[in-house]
């Protein structure tokens, strides 16, 4: 049984860390980017190294007080916002933002929890690296949580999730005892791979405080183009012949709906837009090749084959590394035009590679048979991952389908489960999709879940609520 | 407490499986490769299906009666072999070996257990893909063993140790249950990553049975090259210069020593050598790049970067694939080379890269203080693992040092651990480094991998003696 974080308890952790660790939570730890959930906290925890992280963790785990990791505070899931159960104590690691390590050499970085993703991957280009992981909230979202949610992006195509990025971590366990695996190996076969399970734990298993982080070698040439497709069945085909010519030299090849370019012209005029009249289906393809190739060449020589091949009807080639960054401002910029537009139900999902067309012909009239919708459809082809998000059709909004939000969601999941695909592909589960973890997860996995949270944290007070669906039994064991 | 594999228990689990599915143990179940521990079982089973695992299982975990679970029997570290406690059942795999799915359009191949992994390569390659797992074992090691085992070889560099290669799994637990994770999704953050905990975890946490591998597609240019370098510290920068040019399209970068070459000639003088004057250090370089690529030519362009710089000094690029297969049989002939001389004691270590010179460097001297040895120090210097073996000089024989092998392992652990390296890189834990994991494994860790068995597998009886050292206390909880 959790008790609440009350001032007993803040005066007693008070004693065993230094002045001015705790305060009063400002409302922006209290919020999430969607604005449907309000958290609530006893008090927020500013710790400067991973020995008052301990101990924080420690007093916590001794007084059964709920703890809720916060990181940037991007998470749209709502894992770092507790709105009911207990009064947690958030602990937030913004001021663990040290970069401790730069190895050049070893293509490797160490980096604390509070780093914004955007400082880490500046660090990496100051000795000429690439630190790959890269999405929309690259400027605000910090390493811990975005380690703790696996996250990915727009390089998973090459480069892995977040956590094919990790060599090693540092990590506070439930009771606040610590972790040292901050390693920089490629190759360490000792022992259970406890670094994969804290990683897209959600702050569960385990608090990160800093991670060994894997550079690459920044592509010698780059490319990048928009070519417009017949099809989404017409882009896979694309990208299987893309792959044979470009094996892991394609870096990103995204998926573009027509509808997002009519968002974009619509609620951002100042996005430039590549064609005239905004296609159905458009791909982006980004190249980094090896030094001694010439990405333009090739990307002609796809575009050539994708047309006669009747693919591809139109495209345009970046002439500068400037018209690469104006593609995807583009692309980037969708996620903005579908916040002014405002979204009924919104969906990360991902599906295997060859089910994505059928998804997309099945799930229109499935929808339509609620009510009639906008849909805007885009996302990472090249990793079957789909950001599918249903709008209100023009003159309508938002509130006046709110009755209909659950039922879309239960038509576009199920319909994914049984494609064999995945109802959160990259944004994680948080406290918004414990049922659906319910209702679609492997109740063998989920069992074992349960035994393994309840081996690493007895006493449940990491981010209680999150990831793990309510428990039919209090105990927690297989 | 665990019981014996005995007859009673035997007639009891015959009573739920088909017929024949049960023999006595051949003696190449209870031997593993360097012939040093030798096993015992009450007898084998020889599953067909993973209902028939399921079933095993359930019993034995009635029962309390250990299973080890039996792939091809290559494993280097004795996770094989049960040689002492209770008297086990062997679980062999190898009836399982149907490769289920093949979808090359998502680079996606699902694979039984049982499958030699060799033959898993020859399904990619019949539909023009390319399984980038290729170790020395690949014609007798089984898909279920290398993923519990997380296995390397030589591809890791650019495409990830074996657990980089598996999008899912289908296991079946310690009491039985299944878990049907066999997805073949690139992104899916729904929970836990059980799948790489079940990865690399020697059959001690579950018996893999199937697995969703990723396949790759196959480079469209080929090229490889040898080149004489003055020292590792010669052969990092090299690399490094590779990496600028070449990025991931460096498929393999491996360390050859001297010393190995004289064992080539001395025992195996069929395999030819490329220089006059063995070398003391060469590396074989193999580039895989895209369409539009000579590889010939980027690796000339390499060396004579590596020349001017004053790394290398001498050598030849394959003119032909068969000149690069036959660079290839060199490189995989010295494990036999060494088998034949007859090594004191080997050793498969990892360290972060800029480490390596001054482990070489240190290692020799210190040894010396034992006695004289002659070292063969090789490896797959890309992701920093080397394999360090030690051998008598002319005319003495490895049994003239048994009472030595202690001490040097000891002294060449130490130093490795001193650097913060594994004394694990590729061949795991096993039965014979579970000592080494009470004396370098972080407490932490441990305790957390005692606490993560006992929660899956609270009766012990999954490849019991592996892995983990024994346990302080019987209860094995954090």
């Amino acid at each position: 049984m959790l008790r609440d974080c009350n001032s007993d308890f803040l005066d007693h952790l008070a004693e065993s860390l230094p002045e001015g660790r705790l305060c009063a939570p400002a409302p922006r730890y209290l919020e999430e980017p969607r604005g449907r959930w309000h958290g609530r906290a006893g008090a927020v925890a500013l710790p400067r190294n991973v020995e008052e992280v301990a101990a924080i963790l420690r007093a916590a785990h001794e007084a059964r007080v709920a703890v809720v990791p916060f990181g940037g505070g991007t998470g749209l899931v709502g894992g770092q916002v507790a709105s009911d159960g207990p009064v947690p104590l958030l602990l937030s690691l913004e001021k663990m933002a040290a970069i401790r390590e730069v190895h050049p050499s070893e293509n490797v970085l160490i980096a604390e929890a509070g780093c914004i993703l955007a400082d880490v991957q500046g660090a990496a280009e100051e000795v000429g690296r690439l630190f790959p992981l890269s999405l929309a909230s690259e400027g605000s979202a910090q390493i811990g949580g975005l380690l703790a949610t696996n996250a990915g992006g727009v390089n998973v195509l090459r480069y892995g999730n977040a956590r094919d990025l990790v060599l090693g971590l540092e990590v506070v366990l439930a009771d606040g005892r610590v972790w040292h695996g901050l390693k920089r190996l490629r190759k360490d076969n000792t022992g259970y791979e406890l670094r994969h399970l804290m990683l897209g734990s959600e702050g569960t298993l385990g608090v990160i405080t800093a991670a060994s982080l894997r550079l690459a070698p920044r592509p010698a040439k780059q490319g990048a183009a928009l070519m417009v497709v017949e099809s989404p069945a017409a882009a896979l085909d694309l990208l299987a012949r893309a792959q044979a010519r470009f094996g892991e030299g394609i870096s990103a090849f995204e998926l573009i709906g027509g509808m997002g370019l009519h968002f974009l012209a619509e609620t951002m005029p100042q996005v430039r837009l590549p064609f005239e009249a905004p296609p159905d289906w458009m791909v982006l393809i980004d190249l980094g090749l090896p030094e001694g190739s010439a990405p333009d060449g090739a990307l002609e020589a796809l575009f050539e084959e994708g047309f006669e091949a009747g693919l591809v009807s139109d495209g345009v080639i970046a002439a500068s590394l400037a018209q690469r960054a104006e593609f995807w401002t583009l692309r980037e910029s969708i996620p903005e035009a579908n916040r002014h537009i405002g979204a009924i139900s919104s969906h990360d999902i991902s599906l295997p590679l060859s089910e994505i067309p059928a998804f997309i012909v099945q799930a229109g009239p499935e929808l339509a048979r609620i009510n009639r919708y906008r849909i805007n459809c885009f996302g990472h082809l090249g990793d079957g991952n789909l950001h599918y998000n249903v709008f209100p059709v023009l003159g309508r909004n938002r509130a006046d389908h709110e009755d209909e939000r659950a039922a879309i969601k239960t038509c576009v999941h199920d319909l994914v489960y049984a494609m064999g695909g995945s109802v959160s592909a990259e944004h994680g589960i948080g406290r918004f999709k414990t049922a659906d973890m319910q209702r679609y997860g492997d109740p063998v996995k989920l069992a074992a879940m349960r035994a393994i949270k309840h081996a690493l944290d007895p006493r449940g007070i990491l981010n209680p609520g999150a990831v793990l669906p309510e428990e039919p039994s209090a105990k927690g064991e297989m």
